[in-house]
């Protein structure tokens, strides 16, 4: 039977709620990833402490933790096993499984990094470097997830969450930088400059987060930012990492540190937490309100159906009033369409610097022959010396494309 | 069963393919709606005429061309019937059928338009004007087609194809814009004004088109660009818009103008053959490819699982040489998308002019209370008298969005 206008107003109509249910699943599986990469993150720190003491310190909370990674991994696992891997089903599906297929690979790998951090046959910064490239592969598929959202309310709750993931680990990567810089006892330019990196990256990605998240889950953060042990870390950073600090450190700080970093990591879960159920809240009325649209829209439909049929024309043609009311239906569900792509682009821009420091990236792999590891390295040591922004760096690069 | 980090490699590459196969469906519909325009654009000249010279001219070829256009018509309708309208099969699906719903409906207005026209019940310019909102809509579902691809080769040929098909459409406005104004054998200075801004925007496209078409179909659009009737072309345009041309035109270059630019125009129905042509053999090059690949991946995956199940370890576990060749085909299919996706970007962002311009139209139509058409009229007669480009103004707009 031919399509009419009005079976495809329908139909773009179901892709829409096609497109809100693939999303709330995802908006799942980016719950669960936060959760694991909370959980790694812990396991992380916990290792460098493990390792750094030669065993003597947190052998016990290390096994508790792997016991709790494994059981949120294995919540992860079956989220991937979920997914339908037919094609066409997921939008973005190429890349984001292909992401997928790297965390499995290095999730795979993880029994073995244990055993090895278990028998002390590996240095802390090696327990460290395979920790923060596993949560990099997991945080790439969040951004795939928010890359690939077609509703700009939804893409705009996913952008807050990629930052803030993001922001959190590197509020992670400097717990265990500040942790290894205070039991040194001592401290130099370079890891001044690494730690100063990881505090300026963490504020711009909270700067991103604050300017996409929702006003309720806005308020608990800045509630969060107002804890004591806020005000101890910056006493902290300052004695840690401030040029003027010397080159001496009390190695007693380290645990002090340590404390007051998991505490404020711990804050930031619980507002991830708000975050997702904020997501999961926002999906079901987008899928709710789309099923009611649908309903009020079929209804319309049928009733212009049924004036058609009563009148003197073939159920083909409508009379002139008719067609203007489905002309106004079409044209306003394109209109609407169109306003929700432009939202969307402007949100989409906001995962645009990731975008740029990848690029410049992949510039640097080929033209310099660097490996991913090194080119990001030159890009972040760069931006160190040049005292300039990671994405203004990655934007100059790209622009010399020519002399490269 | 578990699915394992190659199980999701494969289903990134059947993603791939099940996109490819997507698109190649999408470009047999993009050229049966360039058939569709074509046809349709033959009809408005012919109506043109007729109804310019009170129904004593073309007569016997608009009832002939109207049978043509019903019938490729009936083409398109078939290609819009089989399109697998179900949820999450279509990407971007809820744009493109909504656009389509357009198109339907105003296909079904078709026979009424055509009735007033033999009755002659209707002007010149009010044929004109819905026949050019007609080929809006099909040049508008192009565009999401091209909009929509995921692979930057297809993707590039697409937008050459939308800017060839909207260029060729600004070529058989001036026709008409032209053939009224000799026709009248007068001119002033707002048709001018209108003609000139018609050659600037053909030219604008066939820019466009000219830096993503690839070399053969170049090759081919050169040579009709030196075609005789090329010359001549520009001296009627000289002759009829040239702000130094005076009032009074002779008449009876309005017949020699239209035959001039309707052989130009049938000239680039064929350059647009050769791009669909093309742009079919990309597609199933591309697929093909795919396949091949897909077939190349599994055979090293059955390998790489074989020495894993003849080796020491349970088959979950590979040897760390293995666990290094499947990182590698993880890492390098990773890196292959992030490229693809690069490019992609790069290529769409030539799509971006007709967003702006819509955007703006947008805002003007919210904040104004206007009309597309009036929103539309206001930008380009604002271009007309700064003497810019219609993007640069639409761009202004946006910038001023604050004060409007």
């Amino acid at each position: 039977m031919p399509k009419s206008p009005l079976s495809f107003l329908i139909a773009a109509r179901q892709c829409e709620i096609g497109e809100l249910e693939q999303l709330a699943l995802t908006s799942e599986l980016v719950n669960a990833i936060g959760r694991l990469i909370h959980a790694l993150q812990k396991e992380r720190g916990i290792c460098n402490v493990f390792l750094g003491s030669q065993g003597t310190r947190f052998a016990e909370q290390r096994l508790q933790q792997v016991a709790e990674c494994e059981r949120v991994q294995q919540f992860v696992r079956d989220h991937f096993d979920a997914l339908d891997t037919a094609p066409s089903r997921v939008r973005n599906g190429a890349r984001l499984f292909s992401r997928i297929a790297f965390v499995l690979h290095a999730l795979d790998a993880l029994p073995a990094l244990r055993r090895r951090v278990a028998a002390q046959a590996i240095t802390p910064d090696e327990s460290t470097t395979a920790f923060i490239r596993l949560i990099a592969g997991l945080l790439v598929v969040v951004f795939e997830a928010a890359d690939s959202a077609t509703d700009p309310e939804i893409s705009r709750a996913l952008v807050a969450m990629f930052n803030f993931m993001q922001g959190k680990e590197f509020a992670g990567q400097e717990r265990a930088c500040g942790a290894a810089t205070f039991a040194s006892g001592h401290t130099d330019a370079a890891r001044q400059q690494q730690w100063l990196h990881l505090i300026e990256s963490q504020e711009r990605c909270f700067e991103v987060f604050t300017d996409f998240a929702d006003p309720a889950v806005l308020n608990a953060w800045n509630v969060a930012q107002l804890a004591e042990s806020m005000a101890e870390l910056e006493r902290l950073r300052r004695t840690g990492c401030a040029p003027n600090a010397g080159g001496r450190l009390d190695a007693n700080l380290s645990q002090t540190w340590f404390d007051c970093c998991t505490q404020r990591i711990d804050a930031m879960k619980t507002v991830e937490d708000l975050l997702a159920a904020n997501l999961r809240g926002l999906c079901e009325r987008k899928i709710a309100q789309a099923h009611a649209e649908l309903r009020d829209q079929k209804a319309i439909l049928d009733e212009l159906s049924r004036q058609a049929d009563a009148g003197p024309h073939a159920p083909a043609h409508y009379g002139p009033q008719l067609e203007r009311s489905i002309l106004g239906l079409v044209q306003e569900q394109a209109h609407r369409l169109q306003v929700m792509s432009d939202e969307l682009e402007t949100v989409r821009a906001a995962l645009n610097e990731r975008k740029v420091v990848e690029r410049a990236k992949g510039l640097l792999m080929a033209t310099r022959k660097l490996s991913e590891d090194d080119a990001y390295k030159m890009l972040r040591q760069t931006a160190m010396s040049q005292n300039r922004r990671l994405l203004d760096v990655a934007e100059s690069v790209l622009a010399m494309a020519d002399y490269l």
